[in-house]
């Protein structure tokens, strides 16, 4: 049943909610991590009934293999979930930094501080456990959070969300109405125009879900919609570990985002190293497609154009002979999605200028671009990657979930003294 | 004459520039600017000339007296742009500046580097100086920006904008096409929908200007469209000082968007408060507007509930007495535009939850809004002031064109290592 006024009830609720968070200690916020972790415990069973309730809907409604076991939430699951928690207890308090102190004159200072964002959107596909794990994401960094889950997890979604939000405003009842849960997908559309109480759109799931979400709403979206990323072997590479990372950028985990997707090789290098690199590719189960040169080198599939701009997501790899280190950067923006690219060469000025010129969130000299990670950067807990040129860019941590804003104190300073030259700023950098 | 295919090309033109413009160094950037600088000076003649043009047309269309006063382009606001181009050279280089170092594993680093954006789009109103200005800030900064200034101030615009990309296109190449200018209403439409070049929106001008880009662009905007600024004058106030900040707040410079708009009197101080202060604002020629509790104190005209979320920025304030703290800062958070916001108290504790809990970019104890300045607060170059709540919030400087990029170097390393197990992640941070 769609509501309009529910979901703008709700997204009214989160923002009130969201301006008594900004006064929330980090005890406070983390004691309501600590505590949905036991209550999740506490309450296992009956989630793990909703949980089963949507399993046997999937199973009904003849849902496919790998979907029904992203939905399912077990005693596994939880532990994980669990652990998470207890994990992001643990992580720095990303708000109240004082970023910078400057003292603008006697007794005039001003700090810029960090702070939560607000209400943060977030619209997640099948699995349940991403529920939880943004909303702890957003308490912790102090925001509220409006949740829209996949409609095949409905009862697993609410069962947990109802754990959560009680939980919560039991800690502290400034949390009241911080965690708030849509249910139908027509809500998605109601809660993209709410560019009035919604500060942020973090949508996790498919790069359909991500791109529609982008031209469907005004709100700012963290978020990437394409991985399509490029190793370059240089003509200075040391070709044995070019063989060792491009195998593993592509092989290692093709389904993934940082997977690399189009191979470039300098022309100088390409009969040393492209046949090689074939055989270990077809043994692997890699299907290649070249260009005309490499095609001339190694028998494979033809390349077109679309295939410079495919993200495959699985064991397809696109093969380029560049003749310049220029023409692969140029390659690379045009076609890349700006996410993340790697570069193998021995010359390091050629590494600097490549890592300069491409225009990516992650740019990588002699390793795989599968490292472009929350984790493996070690953020701890990871919102996501984005590509975005503003705000947060790449792995995003929970910076990601905060802004700053400035605060000045005086003891009855105006601006008239200044403005007639009676009185002169020392911008004094305290910090 | 509109051409949306001049339009694409610009675009396409400072996209391909922006990359090359990573690369430059600092030393190249800093010669721009001065180049800049000196081909102003020698090309004095022809852009006053240019800008005598505009005024004539100006005069024969019947442009309003400020209209053709801001217009106006002389010597001495060549020499005013002469100087801060001069003064932004000194600034610090706010690219390539490494914000964190941290070591993944022996020989795998990660560095986080601020960069540009790339393709800023700058959309400004009559005064032909923001068109320096901006391109200035861009080209410090290493973006490439399309300007698109009012028509009224074309022939100016168009004379000012030759300047700059020939000179910076015989400083160093790479600048080609760094600095583009529109010239018609109808392509800011078309820009507005490249978001596949552009890559953030600046508008400078008036609130219509901001808000009609707001609602019909994709693209990041940064600016604001509101100042509707409040001082909260609280039970725990010194009163001669409130009366001092308040008067300064509104009196001082009305016109801008960190003028207070609304002034709340906690009811226990408004008998002591308000007489006096008011008298001090009619002197001064302020139209004061006051709910009843305010009219039953000092006579004056009644606030309805659109003054509320009125900006004057004129000589008109609206007066409200509230009952608690609490109250201001609801009323606040709810018809602000969360741009400044004020308390005035003697009492620290209450000062700390009002700046906690207003969700403003700059809150302030016992000091005037007016305060909120990229200048005063020490910025150096300002780039505009932002309501956003992501990227950059509040007065904006250099660092608000700029993002950051992950490099990691390796020699070799791949993520089958750590996934196996057989190799772990050090997460040494170094910096």
């Amino acid at each position: 049943m769609f509501d309009m006024d529910a979901v703008e009830r709700s997204a009214r609720e989160a923002k009130a909610a969201s301006y008594r968070l900004q006064s929330l200690s980090q005890v406070v916020r983390n004691e309501a991590l600590q505590e949905i972790a036991s209550a999740l415990m506490q309450g296992a069973d009956a989630i793990f009934k909703a949980n089963e309730k949507d399993l046997a809907d999937a199973e009904k409604a003849g849902l496919a293999k790998p979907m029904i076991k992203r939905l399912r939430y077990d005693r596994k699951k939880m532990e994980e979930t669990v652990e998470s928690l207890r994990s992001l207890v643990a992580q720095e308090d990303p708000i109240g930094k004082v970023v910078s102190r400057t003292e603008m004159d006697e007794g005039l200072v001003l700090e810029r501080v960090t702070c939560p964002i607000g209400v943060i959107g977030v619209i997640f596909e099948s699995r349940p456990e991403a529920l939880v794990q943004i909303s702890a994401l957003c308490i912790k960094s102090g925001n509220a959070v409006i949740l829209k889950g996949g409609s095949e997890a409905i009862h697993t979604n609410e069962a947990l969300a109802k754990v959560i939000a009680k939980t919560i405003s039991e800690v502290d009842e400034r949390f009241e109405g911080a965690v708030q849960l849509l249910s139908t997908r027509e809500e998605i559309n109601a809660l993209l125009s709410m560019d009035q109480y919604v500060d942020l759109i973090i949508p996790r799931g498919s790069n359909q879900l991500v791109s529609f979400i982008k031209s469907h709403t005004k709100i700012p979206v963290l978020g990437h919609s394409d991985g399509i990323c490029h190793t370059y072997v240089d003509e200075k590479a040391d070709l044995e570990m070019a063989m060792r990372v491009c195998y593993d950028a592509k092989v290692q985990y093709p389904a993934v985002c940082n997977a690399m997707e189009t191979l470039l090789v300098h022309e100088s290098v390409a009969l040393a190293f492209l046949p090689a690199m074939a055989d270990l590719y077809n043994r692997a189960g890699v299907e290649l497609r070249g260009d005309e040169g490499c095609r001339s080198i190694v028998e494979m599939k033809e390349a077109t154009e679309k295939d410079w701009s495919a993200e495959y997501n699985d064991l397809v790899l696109s093969i380029k002979i560049v003749s310049s280190m220029e023409e692969a950067i140029e390659h690379i923006n045009r076609y890349g999605s700006h996410h993340t690219d790697a570069i193998i060469t021995s010359d390091e000025k050629s590494a600097r200028h490549f890592m300069d010129e491409v225009d990516s969130a992650s740019v990588m000299w002699n390793c795989s671009t599968r490292f472009a990670d929350g984790y493996r950067y070690g953020l701890g807990a990871e919102v996501g990657i984005s590509t975005n040129k503003t705000h947060a860019r790449g792995p995003v941590g929970l910076e990601g979930l905060t802004i700053y804003k400035y605060r000045l104190s005086g003891s009855g300073h105006v601006v008239a003294d200044y403005a007639g030259g009676e009185r002169k700023f020392t911008h004094r950098k305290l910090l």
